[in-house]
């Protein structure tokens, strides 16, 4: 069933023929489009919209397809409006690189490691990076590099500096929190941006520390988790995918924290799945989802 | 936000083009597609699509358009396989016309009934039909037709024509069975086959009769309901909606119907939604269902 | 299976043997315990407790119940700690008397009115209260007083003292705000606190006004609603029942409106459903929920 | 928070006193019970329990418990009725042995190895049993014994009694069938009957092979697991737990399996650990869950 195929993840101002022409374009090239996805938040005015086709008898090549997508945008997209085309393409036989940080549990990482080693996620793990050694025998145990960077108020701006260099070095195409328990600065979100994060809460309830605390004190029946994009507003970034679960009040706060950790395992993991998927189109501070 | 539109449901065999082709139509009659979902079963080898355009500026008359799209399927679309091109249209601004069977239980009746009266459910309620004179009032309540044919194993045939006649005269689009509790015959089903049913039960888990108790001696920690459209096979047709609710050993076969009917208002009315609002694509058992 | 039962709910602080001597008064006086649920909060040194017997062959009256349960409180419960015993009888062949109060919206008024008629909800409606003329019509649909009392915030004073004197008038054991979207004073509260409100949002998410649209504008995925108790300090009483449902980009703020509204019914109900059986325990600003 | 505390599972024809007869017990003892959950089935006319008390300040010995509560059983439970007292004593300091069975399929196995290395499954890992080589490297992984025992029709017999051998010699308390893939013969059973199962569908829907594929092909929107204790009757078993997920139509039989992961490993562990907190009461083909 595997087929490789391109994926165009695009955004702009709502026009008439915006579908016709962008399948025009891939039908024109030969390609078979087998999902496309076309939604128009009419609110907003913003068309936004993700096409898959096959890459078999896609007679246009790889490195030329932004390109001339890029040209047909100029052509045709572009309005007066004062939102541009926003596009981003995929090939599903590109494995990305990505880099895993965290600080002492080790739930989000051991998750992420077995659905990587058995290719659930299509990805390649290029380093661990940590503000504590603790994990360090897991990175062994599967054989990737880590990096121990531990933070102090003092330290913060030269370690992000070393961190940033060390995604570059390893040509990391997008960083996972995987309960790193550590703020980024602007400075690095604006220098990478390709960050997503679980977040141990129903955002937005809870925000800030200790969510499972706060949640046993309210006396909520449900507790939940957030994958969500990093942006310089703590808490406060586009939402990719949440779960929840029931609780009672047979369940302490390390209950709380227990159930905790199986929402923040599969919450996170279907977040980086869809943003691998190139499935996730963020727009204002939302995001459109097609899963 | 409510802007009148046409929808269009179409599948056939996949085929290069088919995407540029449908909005190409769509673009030259100066439609301007809102949402639009195309996927391929690459097993099957089909293709299945819902396209949805504002009516506002589409200078094809609506009569014409399904003649229209007629030609352009004959033109693009049969190909050699034995699948043929099937479509279906749907404008927003039209109110389809449904009857509501039920036999004594009104919890879904009265669901139903409430979210028409709320323009909840876009629809008109032309009759009511049950075999059992018990919910009459209710019919009375909201000021409609009921018609009491009560079914026996020796006039089942008769009431069935008359059912039939019924439907025919008030110009009926879709049965809703909500409740009925009796089996159509084949006949029926050849004569009037838009009849969606609301199953008490995860289908396929059981099957036939009283569900509740078999759920409830099996020792499920689930239970569900089903909606689907009615198959001369009973119990086996086309699967629309699934929902679920979790119970436990305190409840009783009774706690179970009581949950279960929560179960079955929401299963049978998310169904009927999606039907009227033409998401729901039948091909061979299965159903594609456009959300 | 329906059998006539007392149920005891008790919290007093924690001390070996109570279980014990609960159970002993009970068996002494004949009682046969069909269901019993004792919890021990370590952290708060607090012992919970639901307990259900049934009546038949219980030979203590029921007038002298209280009383004598009292007196054993008095011989082994009261402890130096600050925590008093408190405890709730109720019983299952008592059906309680209940105040509705709306505002314009329907959908939570008619469900609660089906449930109640069908006896899914074994309580009495003694009236109906509202700010606003609308749901006259339906108060008349099932024959129950209906008062319009407009609030405004000169009048809201006098206008409680009338609301307060018509539940005396009535009896009412409980008041329903089925979207009442009114604060209610404090004054109010201490004079009667049993009053449950259905609140829009999965607290404490989306505190304050239009939470469809503050889930809306912040996209998240999931949507939920809260019945909890009201007390002075608006949306934040004790919880009693939490349910979500998912939403996505599709999902206008008119959508998480319409998803929003079942979401309400059902917990709604659950959680009037649960205070109704005595299920339902506060302490503190949390609840233990017997389920 | 963790205090060490007995906990005793009993199930018996119900009579007045029962609740009362236990407490007292366990009182005179000097135990706190700290938490405990009575319930009677009407139907069936029997008493079903789970009390927890902490050992500290108890002063029977360990080893006397049984057999003083035996006497207990016999002084006051066994009555005419056919059904006799069952009882099970657990302590929360004790750590039951475990046998995990794998075939090829390793999910199951590293959740639960994690889980248990984490410490949120108090149990030891007293051997791995497979039919295949495949999941050897995982074991040695983490340092247990790893036993490869193929299976085939001839020689199964021999190979069940080398199982029994090697639980026997390990002290294994239960077997945790992690994806084993293979059905255990009656004898086996009847020799050894503590054995959990993760079914890969939502029993009793898709009984049998190939579940994934069966829901496929049926269309079903939501997909299951569940886990239960394995009986002769293959797939029959009292079910300990079951949870879902949603499918859609862009789910492939691929991608229901990868969802499908998902459930088997989050249901396996819960049952595995409703069951060592022995909080799992089997009675007729049904279970008692005290949650």
């Amino acid at each position: 069933m595997a087929v490789d195929t391109a994926t165009l993840l695009v955004s702009c101002p709502d026009q008439q023929g915006l579908v016709a022409k962008i399948a025009n374009f891939i039908y024109a090239n030969g390609g078979n489009i087998i999902h496309a996805d076309h939604h128009t938040d009419l609110e907003a005015g913003l068309f936004l919209s993700r096409i898959e086709w096959q890459l078999q008898g896609f007679n246009l090549p790889r490195h030329l397809i932004n390109e001339a997508f890029g040209e047909l945008a100029q052509r045709h997209f572009v309005t007066a409006s004062p939102l541009q085309a926003k596009w981003k393409l995929h090939f599903s036989d590109t494995v990305p690189k990505v880099a895993i940080w965290v600080s002492k549990q080790d739930h989000c990482l051991y998750d992420l490691l077995w659905r990587i080693k058995s290719k659930e996620l299509k990805a390649e793990v290029g380093l661990i990076i940590s503000n504590h050694p603790d994990l360090d025998p897991i990175a062994q145990q599967f054989n990737i590099e880590y990096h121990h960077l531990p933070i102090t108020k003092e330290n913060k701006k030269e370690q992000e500096l070393k961190q940033l260099e060390l995604l570059k070095n390893a040509e990391i195409d997008l960083v996972i929190l995987a309960k790193y328990m550590q703020v980024l600065s602007s400075d690095f979100i604006k220098e990478f941006p390709a960050v997503i994060n679980i977040h141990h809460s129903f955002l937005p309830a809870f925000i800030g520390a200790k969510p499972y605390h706060q949640a046993y004190s309210r006396g909520v029946k449900i507790i939940g988790a957030t994958a969500h994009y990093v942006t310089q507003d703590l808490d406060a970034g586009p939402i990719i995918e949440q779960d929840v679960v029931r609780i009672s009040h047979r369940d302490t706060v390390q209950d709380l924290i227990r159930k905790g950790k199986d929402l923040e395992k599969i919450v996170l993991a279907r977040g980086v799945r869809l943003h691998l998927q190139n499935r996730v189109l963020v727009y204002g501070n939302r995001t459109v989802v097609f899963g």
